[in-house]
């Protein structure tokens, strides 16, 4: 009988899909260190630390600025919680996945939510929310900043403007975004902002960055109502994580070491020197794929550097052909979600993936993949486009 | 200005707080293997042999035992926002903080809580619960089995029965029992458990190991209403810990890496012999600390084996006592919580640090530190009592 299974010892994979991307090494070694007490004098300092470095990549001066002790969805489901009450009016603009996540999340905490809607792949323009804005007058507007499902890369600036004007607060999305393209709270006067560790912070999943605006910090502490879950409530974090440090649970703290170090890696880039780096990465990976013939699923000029959504030729098994490449080559890219659903692959270019090596090497791995799938294009010439791009610089 | 902060080199600690427990090398080396995708073949083989060690360990047949992306308080939350609706009627004991935990997230759930309570550091017997079964008709009943914060042993067995009998479900709390004492899931009829990684698992916090019996899956599946959060609606991650493996959100692979491990460390040893190791510590734990005059606040015949709870002796400054232990010894040990605040010291024998070497340590050192505070007893008896104990053996 099957008792005790042999112990986890994981091949090497090439991390290409929608995230978990490549884990720096880096960050792997300082999550096996020493575990501390989560009230140690040493572990308050990382604490510390982790909210400074936070601030400086969300590009904030927000005090309640921390890590909620879950993976991305429970910093999507913390913020939504936290900012509406039963019966608040909330907006949400749905172009993906995670945009119809936030609608069923905001639902969940007793919101009346309007969903805008646009055609997957497709981005919200400023007038698209005008109508929802003069009708629902909503208490919070929700956007994401970089849809995974589809690889669309919302505006924010403009639209936080509008959302403003109307009274409203914004809550942005930036699991995909954080680290691969530039994240503006306070520029942009985002009210509260999420993200996870395992997009472009080269980090294992299990941690999610949140931000909230003063605002956002003032309804919170004026809420009629209880926060629904006790785990998520940002009253009580606020407090763990605030000067006073009032013990609510017991932080994963291996995790925080490793999201302290994936942080130290972001800021020793600079932050624009690592937005250039996903960008130039990107350019080449477009062109090789262009080379190839596949077709960008987002709106051009909306394209997240980060997440390559292309649509899958036709007559080609895209399941097949994904777990050749993840057999034969070691490496992970995504199928589709929801309506693109085996029509889409997502190919991840975050963090620490975010590299000449594998855009070279999945380039050189879908062409041999292709061509056995019967699939016609020019022979060399993806690898020969991505270089000719890399080049120009 | 304050940038780049240096990188995590955490000093080493022996952790005989509350928990987090001393870490198990084999545990932190897992964790630090390399990250694969969450929907990875292996992964998935990792999640399904994680499912049948926590049956083991839970010592259950249910289908739905799995762990919930989050610490603990993760998996309490989850397992009463799932079980109750707005309006249910929920009886919980309260004998210590977690049951009051566990009263104000069944409000936060929209049921009505009726608590019964118990001075903290004593247990329930059935009679005590007998009026608030008859008068209440609760939908759910929910104890915890190990109070962290008292160190009381609650007895389940026989509560579950009249529990039962009165057509209620069984919730219990085995953050600290798990893998220190026995815990029959299946034996005793209990409908929800949860626990934590971080205590007698030996490896750091950031899962919380839940089960649900088929009663309390046929009660979730036929709500009425949707559970507050998404992220922890059991229906969903079903789904995602089922045969289909229904993508709901990206697990933390990694903390799973190490319960795998802590699991397999656990299984090696064997249940009975875990639990026995756990117990002599803890008499020779106990012989030495009365010999320093130390008295327990659990009520006799009910303490835990794993977390040994005992009064600060009049006189000690018991902060500046803990902080020492910190500084010179590098031992951590728990401060009171709530009405135990500045009264109460928490020793914890959890998984790894269950052994002489931890308790012999310990108890020379508080030997030291207790007569440099003018603290009078026999010296050397301590470790003479605790050596005499595991002579007995």
């Amino acid at each position: 009988m099957f008792l005790i299974p042999v112990g986890v010892n994981p091949p090497v994979r090439i991390l290409m899909g929608p995230g978990p991307s490549d884990i720096h090494p880096r960050v792997l070694s300082a999550m096996a260190r020493p575990t501390v007490g989560h009230l140690d004098p040493y572990y308050l300092r990382i604490m510390d630390e982790m909210q400074s470095m936070l601030r400086q990549v969300f590009r904030t001066e927000n005090e309640l600025t921390f890590a909620v002790s879950g993976t991305g969805s429970a910093g999507q489901e913390a913020t939504v919680m936290n900012l509406v009450e039963p019966g608040d009016a909330m907006v949400v603009g749905v172009n993906g996945v995670f945009g119809g996540r936030l609608a069923d999340m905001a639902r969940r905490a007793g919101a009346e939510v309007t969903c805008v809607e646009r055609p997957w792949g497709e981005v919200f323009a400023p007038e698209d929310l005008k109508d929802a804005l003069a009708n629902v007058k909503p208490k919070v507007v929700a956007l994401v900043m970089a849809e995974t499902s589809t690889g669309a890369w919302q505006p924010i600036e403009e639209i936080s403007q509008l959302v403003h004007d109307a009274g409203a607060m914004l809550l942005v999305d930036t699991v995909t975004a954080l680290g691969g393209i530039p994240v503006e709270v306070d520029r942009w006067n985002i009210d509260a902002v999420y993200s996870g560790t395992q997009k472009c912070l080269s980090c294992p999943p299990g941690l999610a960055p949140v931000s909230f605006s003063a605002r956002a910090v003032q309804t919170i502490m004026n809420r009629k109502t209880k926060v629904h879950s006790w785990y998520l409530d940002a009253s009580l974090l606020a407090s763990y994580w605030g000067d006073d440090r009032v013990y609510h649970h017991t932080a994963p703290i291996n995790m925080t070491y490793a999201l302290h170090e994936a942080l130290r890696l972001v800021l020793e880039e600079g932050l624009e020197e690592c937005f250039a780096r996903h960008r130039l990465n990107h350019e080449a990976l477009a062109a090789g794929l262009g080379a190839l013939g596949l077709h960008f699923t987002a709106q051009q000029g909306h394209r997240l550097p980060q997440l390559n959504a292309v649509r899958v030729p036709d007559g080609i098994d895209e399941a097949k052909l994904r777990r050749r490449l993840l057999d034969e080559f070691g490496i992970e890219i995504g199928g589709g979600l929801g309506d693109f659903k085996g029509k889409v692959w997502r190919i991840g270019l975050m963090g620490f993936a975010a590299r000449p090596n594998n855009v070279l090497l999945l380039l050189g791995a879908l062409e041999q993949l292709l061509a056995a799938e019967g699939h016609s294009f020019d022979h060399g010439a993806a690898v020969a486009a991505a270089n000719e791009r890399w080049r120009e610089g």
